[in-house]
């Protein structure tokens, strides 16, 4: 977050908020993604939940306005009247993500929102945050088959060859979904026995495949393991092709992760869940 | 995502987007969060990129819609003007997430934005992203002080007794911003050398603190090792002692994890390496 004249920057963008500022940044960041020719230097300032750290903001904004001979954009998810009123004076161009959404809603629903800090995530005490962090212990447990005993209580249970994406995307969903995410790898053993390893048998309902493209396999494993045969072409072609025939054989729903984010994988893992 | 008639909810939210939905569901979630007394299901429909997909939506929407017999709650960030306006002519309250913002941004910025569907997450194959993969897989393999050899490439470490809440924040750190996140005990053996390990003096300015209450330690460990004495409170009262004393006496940054979540944990550990 530098706060300084670089000139690669055209202009700078806040995300100011009462809690961690992650909503606004991710909303932001989204919405800035339009622009793609602009150079923007984003800041988030969090915890902004007193006037006093309010003023505190607008310096900060006004000067780095100054620097930049442009007014920042500013993003706020501030929820306290006050604390925004002061914000909104800061010499920016203010963009109001609640109040903007806040007030049609207290219409829609005939009711009055509770106007209360930082509560855009779930308190650490919650049931909710419990059970995300019990997912992230259970992931991490039963990451690349370490574990059997326990499979019963996985949600879902990733199968594919050595890094096409499980590890990530298990934790990705355990993180953001409380789901306890399981992963298993499909080996050359089991390519040479044509089963699934036994253990998973017993669990099929809850296995979903991931697959990838040799060439870029080939590629991810180079990187750990330069010039093995584990990360050879030809070998990374056949494992692909083995665990995409055991998983059509087997009836295992899957999908290809070469060019595809965590988040999109996992978005299409939820879709799978609920259809179930 | 229950699509029936469960009388446990007053009204149904749906998340509409051309991508996987995130940036609209941590939006409205964050929103929603301010109804506190309302019981709202909420249904995700990503990937709505085709004006045919629109129209199911627009089905699903309004059949959920009977079955309230209240007329959902639509936030999009449908990019493309045909499938948004497809989506509008729904029974429902729209919000749009993308138009309401995008507009004065481009008037701020004097340029049009590019309209792009699917733009909100990295592509896969950016170095934004393939940095993320890299943060995590160097959190997993420096997780709990497994590693050392590769400590210099760490961002930062953290640092605290077994069970404070290192694991998931350095994962969080890694998935969330790319930042390589390593993590190491203080443990027992540590405390009777008044020392920290000898592996951390080496990184000492990369280091941060986590610590917790013993009471909420207690607890947690219970869950682990239940009746051990590393699960009893007195020996979690000693431990957490003893490591915030080495963590003043050795000048470390340090925060109580206790009623904090891993968004609020991570936020404050980038402040702390935005400072340096």
């Amino acid at each position: 977050m530098p706060d300084t004249g670089d000139t690669r920057y055209d202009r700078t963008v806040f995300y100011l908020s009462d809690g961690t500022g992650i909503t606004a940044e991710t909303f932001g960041h989204s919405l800035l993604s339009q622009f793609e020719d602009l150079r923007l230097r984003t800041v988030r300032l969090p915890f902004i939940d007193s006037t006093e750290k309010a003023h505190e903001a607008v310096e900060r904004i006004e000067r780095q306005g100054r620097v930049d001979r442009h007014r920042p954009i500013v993003f706020s998810t501030l929820v306290d009247s006050a604390i925004n009123d002061v914000v909104r004076q800061a010499n920016c161009r203010f963009l109001d993500l609640f109040a903007t959404f806040v007030e049609p809603l207290e219409v829609e629903f005939g009711v009055r929102s509770s106007h209360r800090m930082g509560r855009s995530h779930a308190a650490a005490d919650s049931e909710a945050y419990r059970n995300r962090i019990a997912a992230i212990n259970f992931s991490l447990a039963h990451d690349d088959g370490q574990q059997h005993s326990e499979l019963h209580q996985a949600d879902v249970i990733l199968v594919g060859v050595s890094r096409c994406g499980k590890t990530p995307t298990s934790l990705y969903l355990a993180m953001q979904h409380g789901i306890k995410a399981a992963n298993y790898p499909l080996i050359p053993e089991d390519f040479d026995r044509g089963r699934l390893p036994d253990e998973l048998y017993r669990h099929k309902a809850k296995l979903f495949g991931l697959s990838i493209a040799p060439e870029r396999l080939a590629e991810v494993r180079q990187e750990r393991r330069p010039g093995s045969r584990y990360a050879a072409l030809d070998n990374c072609r056949y494992e692909v092709a083995e665990a995409e025939s055991m998983m059509r054989r087997e009836g295992i729903h899957w999908l290809s992760t070469t060019t595809k984010s965590i988040e999109e994988i996992a978005t299409t893992v939820l879709q799978q869940l609920a259809e179930r």
